[in-house]
Formats: structure tokens, sequence, C-alpha cells
């Protein structure tokens, strides 16, 4: 029970400081206070849940063998739940709905910003696998941290707004949806920044596992 | 008694740092150098005194039963003498007393402002009680500052100056004392930057155990 | 096989990282991106391959008897490889050959951006041989990418564009090689960005070995 | 004689990298460049010299008994030398000697450039006397790199150039010696930057080694 819990509170926190940040003025880059965030919890409570904090790292661990498929669904419920949660807070701020979102996930659902969601949580997932299945115990955090910063990057470097996260997607798409083109968002929400996530991060593990093997 | 001078000069050091800070054009945010001051003193002296650098942490540490209640006096006021100490080295640079005030403790005295410092010290003392219940070692420092920053962000970025700190508070708040509003003074005194912090760093270690337990 | 798929895999994210970031406007500067990049694989990778992703690094640690000379031709073929495919993605961003050629990679073959790029070479395999040589085990990522770090800062700071590394330098030649002055690319390729790299890296893997040495 | 030449490449480094980075527009703070630097030399070689890099530093470790008197002589010969050698490179950037001067070292000796300079030295000294005293292993270069960044800071601060090291001073006094009024060079050399760092470092190593026996 405790994993789920944690799973929750550290989603909550994630998509609190990386929504939170996206849109307001802190001194310091999104992408450095969700590694800094995600680093956190893979220290403090990484021994009690695995700190995935992200669905798509918690099914690519699922696919990859490493957590049960019971499991999984109560994983991605809490994280979902948390990021929801945080919504409570962050919401006021998205001040138009339409302008939030259009600040926050641009509206396109290009082929470049889905291959950028999915390279970018390609990196994400091969850094937790090689903490998974790997020998790096004290830099454990450091090494997860330094995957979702370099995910990111890359990914807004190629044209996406560096979720990487279907939780953290939902939870924004949720607040923006009231008078955002039904459609679209429906659409998006397959594929764009949820289908890309998912995909790039069973890819990730499943590559640092092959060559991990027999290494 | 030398775990009482060294929270001492930590408390004197963090509180320099982090109002020099506010009052110059230093090159590196606020909260980055209020993160690398904590940990260096974790580093260096948490082996003598576990490097709590603020009351809130102190107090939090007591009631999860890590530190005697004469101990926890002393802590504090050993932490608080620092923090005054620190302002006859930063009082030059509040120009106006008021101004200065009004740069860095915002007087207002909103549940929002309240809620934030609360929030940012729940995270504090979660990653100090990670390292003080876990198993932690050669990443402590890393994990406390990290803890700091994070707190710092959350609640700079929900409205509060993020000071998560009652000495450095007590410093700032006598420091401008002179020509403000007396009662504004005592009643923040009381609640948003004192029992904000107070309340979030019990609530955080508090959590943090009973889910570290049985685990 | 797989060290080779891991050093091809290594050095065209590295080479995308730079090149795209070269280009962009993300919110964190090359040096640190390259930084963060080479310590993330040497984290995740380094016992499978060594994580070199440089040319210039593989030459020097073949030289100083650390990788056989069979090895060496694969690790640099497969760097060379990875770095030209990267081009295939960053490649419709360099809006008009010359201009990107001249925003990354100054046309000048003057003595300064040579020594610049020796100079930056030398502390990079000189932070890789202190983890190939030495007893640093748990920092190795740090070490590594702080060497690179630092060295691109040296080298940028002296004049020349900090690549450090023979591969990205034949991939952003041969990316705007199409306008350009063939004569000068030649003989660019001949030294400034390959042998510069290419001697220094060999002369700080060498002056390490002879420190290190009997101490 | 290997830690005598390892001193001197380390200080010829950090005088080249401080010195660069104040007279140029890289995209990174001076203290973060020394700070990384000084990291960089610490785990690459402090098993060889300990990688003082600074004659405050060297001077406070004799006087607490890490070092003996004949090998301080050596040890702060061998890092002005460097920090003398690196000035052929940075030199032809000082445009002008007295315009240098003035940007980089203020021609101020007040006390309070005096206090900075020795509380700067105080906390690199106290961040050294931790590692060397102390049971700190695979983050000492951490450690040693967030002290210098924390001394920097603090001096900078309170009003001098965070200079903290005797050697890089001469490096910069002979650079802009030329044109400067002798006097007021020589008075500023035997006090503030070169007394302040060389009573500070003392002080911190001293109060360190006090603070952390019988613990």
């Amino acid at each position: 029970m405790k994993k789920y819990i944690v799973e929750g509170i550290g989603t909550f926190t994630l998509t609190l400081v990386v929504c939170l940040s996206m849109l307001s003025s802190f001194p310091a880059a999104t992408p450095v206070l969700a590694a800094i965030t995600l680093m956190f919890f893979v220290y403090t409570v990484g021994h009690i849940s695995g700190a995935h904090l992200n669905p798509a790292v918690s099914l690519a661990m699922a696919l990859v063998g490493k957590i049960s498929k019971r499991e999984t669904a109560r994983y991605i419920s809490a994280q979902i739940i948390g990021a929801l949660l945080a919504l409570m807070i962050y919401a006021p701020l998205l001040v138009s709905p339409i302008s939030g979102m259009g600040d926050i996930v641009p509206m396109r659902d290009t082929p470049e910003v889905f291959s950028a969601e999915l390279l970018g949580a390609f990196f994400l997932a091969f850094g937790v696998a090689s903490v998974v299945f790997g020998k790096i115990r004290d830099m454990s955090g450091v090494v997860v941290g330094t995957a979702l910063f370099l995910g990111i990057a890359l990914s807004v470097m190629i044209g996406s707004n560096g979720l990487l996260n279907p939780a953290i997607a939902i939870s924004l798409l949720v607040g923006t949806m009231e008078n955002a083109n039904t459609d679209a968002v429906t659409h998006m929400l397959n594929f764009t920044y949820i289908m890309g996530p998912l995909i790039g991060a069973f890819l990730g593990a499943k590559v640092y596992k092959i060559l991990d093997k027999d290494e």
C-alpha cells in the first residue's frame, strides 16, 4: 500500500513543480526543477516504490518484468490521481484555459512532437533501467535525474514540451479541457503526449536490457 | 557543547548567505546558494550536530524522537543567536528598513503565503528525515540540499519568500522592525514565517517516518 | 559487438545534443548539456564500452594501452557513424549551410584555435585517464563530465568552439560541406578540429599515466 | 617531486580558468568554473598532492600539521610558478593593464575587502580540513569545490573579488603592475589579497580541527 501512496505524493509534487515553473518566473529552468524533484524522490522513497512518478516508466518496468501486472495498474492509478490533485493547486494560475494550454502544451500533434516525446522518454527509461538492472547504488538519483533532464532537453530542442509523462499530460489536458476543441484534445491524448512517452519508455528499457545482458 | 557552536556557526552562515544574496546581484540564485550552504554544513559538520541550521528542523527531529527536549532548546537558541549575529553584517545593506523588509519579506500574511511556507518546510524535513531514518550515507548532503532547494522553489512559486526557517525570519524581522508596523510584524512572527515552517517540518518528518516504517 | 553499438548510440546522442543546443535557445548552455550527456553514458553504459564517445579519447586510450588496435578502429568507426546519423536529425536546422557553419565552427584555422582544441582535449583525456587508471568508482561519471565541461570552457574562452571531438567535427563539416570552400574544409579537417583533439587527448592521457605511476 | 608538478599544473589551470572567465563572456559564472576546476583536480590528482592549488590552503595545512615545513615552501613555490605561467596565456586579454586591473582586482584596500577575503578563505579551508581530518571519501571533490564556491560567493557579496588565493592574486598583480601605482600594489600585495586569505585559511583549518576533535 505504501508504495502507491509514495507514487501518488511523488507524482503530485512533480506535476506541481513542472506546471508551476512553466507558469511562473522562478529563476531555474523547468527541466532542472523536474530533474531535481525526481532525484529527490529516488533518494528519499526509491527504496519503497522505485520512485517512477510516471506511467510510462511503470509500464516499461512491467514490460521488462520488474513489477507485476496488478502492481502496474495501481502504480499508474496512483500517479494519475496525484497529477490530478496537483491541478487543484496550479489551476488558478492557468489564467485562461486556452492560453494556458497554448503556453504549455502546443496543440500541434505533428510527427515531430510525437518523435520528440518518444525519444525523450527513451532516455528517461534507459537511465531508470540502468539503475534497476545495473549496479549503480549511491548515484542512482543522480543518474535518473540526469536521464530526465537529458530526455527533456532533447525533446524540447526537437519540438515538444518535453513532458515525457502521461500523468502530467493528462493533468494539463484536464485543466484546459473546458474551452478546448474536444476532438483535438482526444487525439492528442491518444497519441502525442500519451503514446509517445509510453512507446519511448518501453523501447528505452528494452534496449538497455538487451545491451546489458551477458556483458 | 560543540554541537551548539556548530549550529550557531552554520545558521550564522546560512542567514548571511541568504540575506546577502537577496540584497546583492551575485550571479547565482538565492535558492541555489542556500541549498549549497546547507549541503556544505551537512558534509563538514553533520557528524557533530546533524547540521539542522533551522529551528523547524530541530523541533521536527525532537518530535519524531531523534534529539532530546533539553537539546532542542539549545539547538534552537544557538540557531537564533547565529541568525541574529549575521544581522550585524548584512544590516548595513538594508538601506531603508521598510524597503528592505518589502523586498525580502512581503508584509502579506495571507493563507497562501502560510501554506507555501508550510509546504516548503514539509519537503525540507522529509529530506532530512530520509537521511536520519534511512540508509543514505555518501549522498546525505546532496539529498538535504536538494530538499531545501525543492522546498524553496515550491514555496516561492506558490507565493512566499521561501525562507522556510524561523531563525532567518526572526533575523530579518528584527533587522527591519524599527520602522515597521509592530502589530503586523507580531502577527507575522506568530504565523506566516514562524508557524508555517514549524508545522510543515513536523508533518514532513512525521509522514516520512510513517511511510518508511516496516518497509 | 555491444560495445560498438553503445559507442554508436552514445556518440549519436552527444552529437545531437551538442548540435541542437548550438542551434536552439534551450535554457542550458551547450557545455553543460554536453557534460551531462557524457556523464549519463559513463554511468549507464560505462561498464560496457567505457563510454568514450570520442575518437580522440579512444585513440588516447589505445596509445596508453587500455584498448587494442583492432578495438580502436571499431570504436572510432562506430563513433563517426553515430555522429553522421545525428546529422540526419539536426541537418534541417542548419538553415543555410554556410551560415550554420559560420555559427558553429568558425572557418578560422588559426594556431589559437588549434591550441584551444588541443588544451581542451588534454583535460578531457586527463579526466578519463584518472577514472581508467585510478580508483574513482562512484564519482566516475561526475569526473568525466567535469573534465569535458572544463575542457570546453577553456577552449571556448581561448577561442575555439570547444568541440574537442573529431566525430562531432566531421559530422558538422559534412553537414555544411556543400557550400563551403573545399580546400579550407579539408585543411581544417586535417588540423584544427581533428588533429588538435587527437594530439591533446593523447598528451592528457600520457601525462596522467606518468604522474600517477609509482605514487 | 610529482606532487609539486601536480600543484603547478593545477594552479596554472585554476588561474587560467579564473582569469579567462573574468575577461570573457563564457556562459558560466567565474565562481562556478573555479569550483568545478578545483573539484576536478581533487578527484584526479588529490591522491598525489592533496590538490591545494592555493598557498593559503598549503600554509593552513602546514600549521595544523598535515604537511612538513619543507614541503610547504615547495608547494607554495610550485603554485606561484603555475599562476605566473598562466599569465603568459591570459595576459594578451588584459587589453590595458590598468583597466584590466580595475576590472578584476579593485584597487580598494579597505577593511571590508580584507574581511571578505579572510572570511571566504575561512570557508575554503574549513571544507578542505573536513576532508583531511574527516571521513569524507567519495564526496571529497564535491565538498572542496563547494567550499570554494561558498567562500567566493560570500566574499564577492561582501565586497572583494573573491580570489581567496594569493597565487592568483600575485599573477594578476604582476600582469597589471607595469602601469599601476607601485606603492598601492605593494600595500595590497601585503594585506588585502595576500594576508586576508592566509589568515582566513589558517583560522578555518584551526577552527575545524578544534570542533572535530574528541567528537
